[in-house]
């Protein structure tokens, strides 16, 4: 007989858009079979991504929340914010280990795909080298809402481009005439600047706003339409492309 | 009693980058309960997405492949080209008319995402106007290819820019500058050319070169190591970012 402990795995899990039944047959196999499951949440919250699995939870698991420092008092180029961060993220990752280490599978969930903007990027830097991990990829927020949004979003040799609300207004005006197709993530209270800058990159009239896409409340309007912000954490803009058609 | 004849209603479902099990639970329950299940394929194969597909299929559904014109002999800008590409379209519409109007709803399969340079969308386009649509969105190809090279691809204000391999050397160099994340899709016979400029962007020790990811016959390796083309259907190059990290 060996001494040696087992470890357990990391699951790294792409939880999708927001209906429950767009994750994907493995991540429902994989958050039924693992003894921990763990979410991301704002404190006092149960959060998105808890609310979106919720469908599939057996009930049998623990469940490890890892809730956010409220940061949203100090600029996110902060030093304070910087910190604070770091701190949620170191303890993040020893609780996780721990369980590892007791030889539990962890599932982590994602809302959208893992490895795009997720925050389980930061933890799997952290664990990586330590723990054997598997990423399950996931239907991304923008896919759920371009699904809703009936329009098609990249035709032929178009270039879609992923922006963020939180780049300066130049840059997001530059980026957006650079490209055939975008998309624009984390508006929050970046709402006037990112419309102002479709507006200046000539795009208005072809943008679309969506908020929580495929979910049961989803809104779906033409961004000409939403003139007042801000915006919630899940929505987005989009401008289809118009490459070459049949 | 009403003669008014009752339509069927069109699906077009993402199955997924290739692994059977990434398919949504929705896509499973509407292909499942489709009469008819569609798909693309080359005349005389059994085409990718029926092949991913294959673990879901009841056996019960009328099966309707779309077979693509043999069209690799003539440049896909050539009017010939656009000629053979039209009337196959015309030919796929008319038969997924035939169908709904017939009163079965039809599950038409579409490898990775629909909207993402899916075929599914220049039927779309066709049918809209007439029927019923309902979109299914997938994981994209993409996804599924960082998933398994295990580097996460955007962080923070990172730009993610998705490129094709069919545009020109100094366009592809310029966009991959502009970029902080970058996908190259369509590599095939482009491959030369694309990593030709993945090298004079300055980004060939960063580029990964992935195959068939999420099958079981995948390939990761560094771009760096693929000297020689062509590269395969299921295949992409992607440059992951480095933004914000804590």
């Amino acid at each position: 007989m060996s001494g040696r402990q087992v470890v357990g795995r990391l699951y790294g899990i792409g939880i999708g858009p927001g209906d429950p039944e767009l994750l994907t047959v493995k991540a429902v196999r994989l958050i039924q079979a693992a003894p921990v499951v763990s979410y991301f949440a704002k404190a006092g919250r149960r959060g998105n991504a808890r609310a979106i699995a919720d469908r599939w939870m057996t009930g049998k698991a623990e469940e490890l929340p890892l809730y956010y420092a409220m940061t949203t008092e100090h600029a996110f180029d902060s030093p304070v914010y910087a910190a604070a961060l770091a701190a949620f993220y170191g303890d993040a990752e020893a609780a996780i280990a721990a369980r590892l280490d007791a030889g539990c599978d962890v599932a982590l969930l994602s809302e959208g795909d893992p490895f795009f903007y997720g925050s389980f990027m930061h933890l799997y830097m952290r664990l990586r080298s330590r723990y054997a991990v598997t990423l399950v990829p996931g239907v991304t927020g923008m896919a759920g809402c371009w699904a809703v949004a009936g329009e098609p979003m990249a035709w032929g040799d178009d270039t879609l481009s992923v922006l963020t609300g939180t780049l300066p207004l130049t840059v997001l005006v530059e980026r957006l005439r650079a490209a055939d197709a975008a998309v624009i993530m984390k508006l929050g209270r970046n709402f006037a600047k990112v419309r102002a800058a479709v507006d200046a990159a000539g795009l208005l009239s072809r943008a679309i706003y969506v908020e929580r896409g495929t979910m049961e409340d989803q809104v779906v309007s033409a961004l000409a339409d939403k003139t007042d912000g801000p915006a919630p954490y899940f929505s987005l803009i989009l401008i289809p492309g118009r490459g070459r058609r049949q």
